[in-house]
């Protein structure tokens, strides 16, 4: 990566600064509309929110080590010689992939002690998941990023196995109204971070250079993008329906008790 | 653009902090009276103040490319070789044309199914002009930026007919106290729209060089200041009456009721 073409620091420029602005915009929209619902579910919206608010935060550093890492000099984008902190993604991902789990299991709101097993076993795992890959990331010879990869990999299935056969019982027992959105995204989340064992395993088969560099970086961002605002706005969405229907079965109910002979 | 008049440089430095200034402050100020709308409106100005954030962002940037992109030397402004980055527009748009036609639908108050599917073609239609847009804004030739603007134009032209069209009966609908102010947003939306096709084309009839430069710049931020922060107070002021004239009709309906002999 000693030099990319100018379009193709360009547009990793400018997807980064799009990716701030828009985790930026998504946490504000996130945390204003928190008040239209229930308290049940404000905790999960408030999560969605907080998660793009780090991620904004990130993609601010990320943005600015980028600016840093190249120089242009007559038309040509060459290495400044500081290296570009691809780090910040891991310190995001530790922080925020738990609690993007956490607020599915949320926004489903289960039973108290439901919540909490889910929220702690998940979150957990994907916190091992994140601090397991790390290791792997930054060594320089691809046996050690094979051995760390794979052992990554098994909170990863484990996950899995607890999104699709775990939470799925869940989701069947949720009202007809929403059992599609929740279904939407918990495949979301599932495909966006499919990504990102695709660019870990990239040395693997020889790509690197400036093409394979600017690749990379546009693809997690735009997993980044789908996995942190669009699910948030989805949780938001799901968020808001369940209240209305939770509010008007209440409301049947108090009619059809004034209706009862005293 | 090698030398600007100092004139022209100051005049577009200040338009940038100008339009900063008014993005922030339309922001700040639908988010604080978002408080008197009734609930069912206030997703409408929540977006329209983000609309207006995600511009004010975009301004700062734009604002500080303008000034790292000329050096004044011996009261002479001449380009300093760091590119003014355009760019910043485009990602702006990619953002906020989406959301404006959103706040658009959402104000009207239809249906759920019909705000679903109206806000989901709308801000399809509005992301798609825009990606197409870009790679002909980049073209060094004109034949190269002659067929995206024509790709591009193809969603513009759906947005229109939907906007006349579609969005038309449901306006013909609403209440005659606020026809009035929806047929204006309509209208400053679209003819603030007008004015993004008119500089895409400036290359193609010659114009170029410091005057065509500083009146591309002072064209945009004025197009975009109709666009977001005159449209986004509009979005508010039809809120506001909407809520006044729903509130009405409930009250008077409550009246009748408790008329009525027992």
């Amino acid at each position: 990566m000693d030099e990319l073409s100018s379009f193709q620091y360009s547009l990793v420029y400018n997807a980064f600064s799009f990716t701030f602005a828009a985790m930026a915009a998504t946490t504000l929209f996130l945390w204003i509309s928190r008040s239209q619902v229930a308290p049940k579910y404000k905790t999960a919206v408030t999560i969605s929110g907080l998660v793009c608010a780090i991620a904004a935060y990130h993609y601010f550093r990320i943005f600015e080590s980028w600016e840093a890492a190249y120089v242009v000099e007559g038309g040509r984008v060459i290495a400044s010689g500081l290296a570009f902190n691809d780090a910040y993604r891991y310190v995001d991902w530790l922080l925020t992939v738990p609690l993007l789990l956490i607020e599915l299991v949320l926004v489903m709101g289960l039973s108290r002690s439901e919540t909490v097993s889910k929220s702690t076993k998940l979150g957990l795992a994907a916190a091992l998941m994140i601090v397991l890959g790390y290791p792997g990331e930054i060594a320089d010879d691809n046996t050690t990023r094979a051995i760390w990869g794979t052992l990554s990999t098994i909170p990863f299935l484990y996950i899995v196995y607890e999104l699709f056969s775990g939470l799925g019982s869940s989701i069947a027992n949720q009202h007809e109204g929403v059992r599609k959105l929740l279904k939407q995204a918990r495949l979301l989340t599932f495909a966006s971070w499919g990504f990102y064992p695709i660019v870990y395993m990239a040395p693997f088969i020889g790509l690197t250079g400036a093409t394979a560099e600017t690749t990379i970086q546009i693809g997690y961002t735009i997993a980044d993008l789908v996995a942190k605002a669009v699910v948030g706005v989805l949780i938001y969405l799901i968020a808001v329906r369940k209240s209305a229907i939770e509010s008007t079965i209440a409301d049947e109910r108090e009619t059809a008790k004034e209706a009862l002979p005293v």
